[in-house]
């Protein structure tokens, strides 16, 4: 079914790729801060110095002065005490799903999720026969006592996976009580977390909140990350983090699925750590999204008729609309594709199917011209459902 | 198991990373042919021409002209009639092979494949929970009549994975009757084929043969290529090639698995084969790799003793060597390594266990004096065991 709902998507994503369509659909980044001649200079800089070196086949595990950066750079800003054999590079962060899918996964096996939760999460887990189960979720995270009904009485619960910064599709951030909560019940009730983080370096405003991870003291939560959001998509080099025994399955698993990451460009990007200020290009990031979302919020405060919501993220990629409970997004879509914009009905982010009256939209992706016609013809569409 | 075992080789492996260790170990091509000044002009110019697009993300199916340049050279080399929707680009072959495990077996179904066959193939197809039969194979490829037999008496096979061009580990190819008789009983039986041929451009000598796909008239067969023996193992970028409605389904899976493979890497390949000439690059990876096989096997005849035989291969990068039924390769290698001379001991390579008085023989990875002085090395060592 999720690949039904996939494959929706992407013959939505195909309508986009038409240059008069204004999309709010993908979760791309901006493409114009990708730094391109800074990613030149460390392509002839890593031939030069090894060539052959960066060509040829490495390690599973990863480039090692790679791995080393991102064990510190999680360590000061998310609190965790890792070193380098706590990290496995990974092919994008969905890599890291699918393989926490291939290492903890049998037929029939429960994920525990947010409500919605991230799409492609949710293709990644399917494919190893898993079922899911919503938790109800809130503004602030999963609601615990909800959360510790299900884990109490349901059997086969192997993962639960959740996105506590900046969620993909709701925008919304987990506090820091339910952020402790979760790490003991891992340990209470014996089951691994998967903490999805792409997008925690991006935050516009308010204070950075320790990770789940930080929390866990019996090596139950294990954390993704990405350079697809703070460097370029395009390089597909992500990871996973956590207790060294996991990751060393992770690696046995990751062999015999693709043998290992891109060998240079896992040694461009460590050179670009290298030579580079990464914080101050993500300052950069962080400045155009944060002028993008308050845009795209201010538009539709303005356009949208009343009755609908939205949230207003601190930080990463995406807000998510709710409509009046009888409204269909996909409904909307479809007017909406007639005037040339485009965004994701929501329905697809439940597992189990479920709020049709939601969708998300993008605000990363676009020009900020671009951003408020797309949302205030987007306005005059819902206009027509809400009276 | 496959995972222990696995893990063997991965220690064999780094053994090998001392510089004063001649290795025969692994399956890397020769790091001092990758067209490192041709992949730094392809860098600038992909960068420069659409910089912001390398960068991005881009589709599962991946970047169209390298789909249409691979369908078109399969079509001209493999008598095979595939266009771009044929094709999808994998991160490198061995994620075709964690695929079509994906999309094809389930908890307890049967794939038949050589005997003995490529290890990783083992690793890739065992993670969906599979059982191998090894089909009785000879200096030809499978015994047909023995593969019927198997066909017959076997419920549950859901994959033949034959490599019928320079076989890994053995270096054996396929002869055309066979290849013409597995195609047929693919389709009499209704069971899939997976053609993997990553070596199969690298012939040194002899008539190329008509690929098991150009027997097939009803979708059958699905092949397997590679960029890494021909270009670089770095970039890992390969692919996998059958019917559309099969790659259709490959496409879904794969991109729950990584979403995509590296967008830049994709557009430089393409580049690469638009400006440079790759027959002529390929060309001089095969004089010297029939340089290397050559002194390998005249060093083996001078130095080995009597009652150990070993395969001359028409092309790729191994040679594979039985030793007396009582000798346990694992033995030689203990003794090897004391003088600094590595290999991959063979009973890794039978998926049920069997032949441990075999082993593999890389050629194409070391500088020509140190395959002879390697070895002479181990030519001695096999003199203690074999008098």
């Amino acid at each position: 079914m999720s690949y039904l709902k996939a494959s929706e998507i992407r013959e939505i994503l195909k309508v986009t790729e038409r240059p008069e369509v204004i999309s709010f659909a993908g979760g791309l980044p901006a493409p114009e801060l990708f730094p391109i001649e800074e990613i030149k200079e460390i392509n002839r800089i890593v031939l030069e110095e090894s060539g052959p070196k960066a060509l040829q086949y490495t390690t599973t595990e990863g480039y090692a002065p790679l791995r080393k950066w991102i064990a510190e750079r999680m360590n000061s800003r998310l609190d965790t005490s890792f070193d380098s054999d706590n990290i496995l590079i990974t092919h994008g962060s969905q890599q890291a799903l699918d393989l926490s899918g291939k290492v903890f996964l049998d037929e029939g096996d429960i994920v525990l999720c947010e409500s919605p939760t991230y799409l492609a999460a949710i293709s990644a887990f399917r494919a190893y026969g898993c079922e899911f189960l919503e938790v109800p979720t809130d503004t602030e995270g999963m609601i615990i006592e909800e959360l510790e009904k299900l884990l109490q009485s349901t059997k086969k619960i192997k993962l639960m996976y959740v996105i506590p910064d900046f969620q993909n599709p709701t925008g919304r951030t987990w506090n820091y009580e339910r952020r402790k909560q979760l790490a003991a019940l891992a340990t209470k009730y014996n089951v691994i977390v998967i903490e999805d983080n792409p997008y925690g370096e991006l935050r516009f405003e308010g204070e950075p909140l320790p990770s789940v991870k930080s929390f866990d003291t019996n090596g139950y939560v294990l954390c993704t990350g990405s350079f697809s959001k703070i460097f370029c998509p395009g390089y597909r080099i992500g990871w996973i983090a956590g207790d060294k025994d996991i990751i060393r399955k992770y690696v046995l698993v990751k062999q015999g699925t693709d043998l290992q990451c891109n060998t240079i460009a896992q040694m461009e990007i460590a050179r670009y750590l290298d030579i580079y200020d990464i914080d101050q290009h993500i300052a950069k990031i962080i400045e155009t999204y944060r002028l993008r979302r308050d845009l795209a919020i201010k538009t539709m405060e303005k356009t949208f008729p009343k009755g609908i919501t939205f949230t207003r993220p601190e930080g990463g990629l995406f807000t998510w609309v709710e409509l009046p409970a009888a409204i269909n997004a996909r409904d909307v879509l479809v007017k909406s594709l007639e005037r040339n914009v485009a965004f994701v009905p929501g329905g697809s982010f439940f597992p189990n199917g479920g709020k049709e009256n939601t969708f998300r939209i993008n605000f990363s992706n676009m020009p900020e011209n671009r951003i408020v016609e797309g949302l205030e013809r987007l306005g005059e569409v819902l206009r027509e459902f809400v009276r």
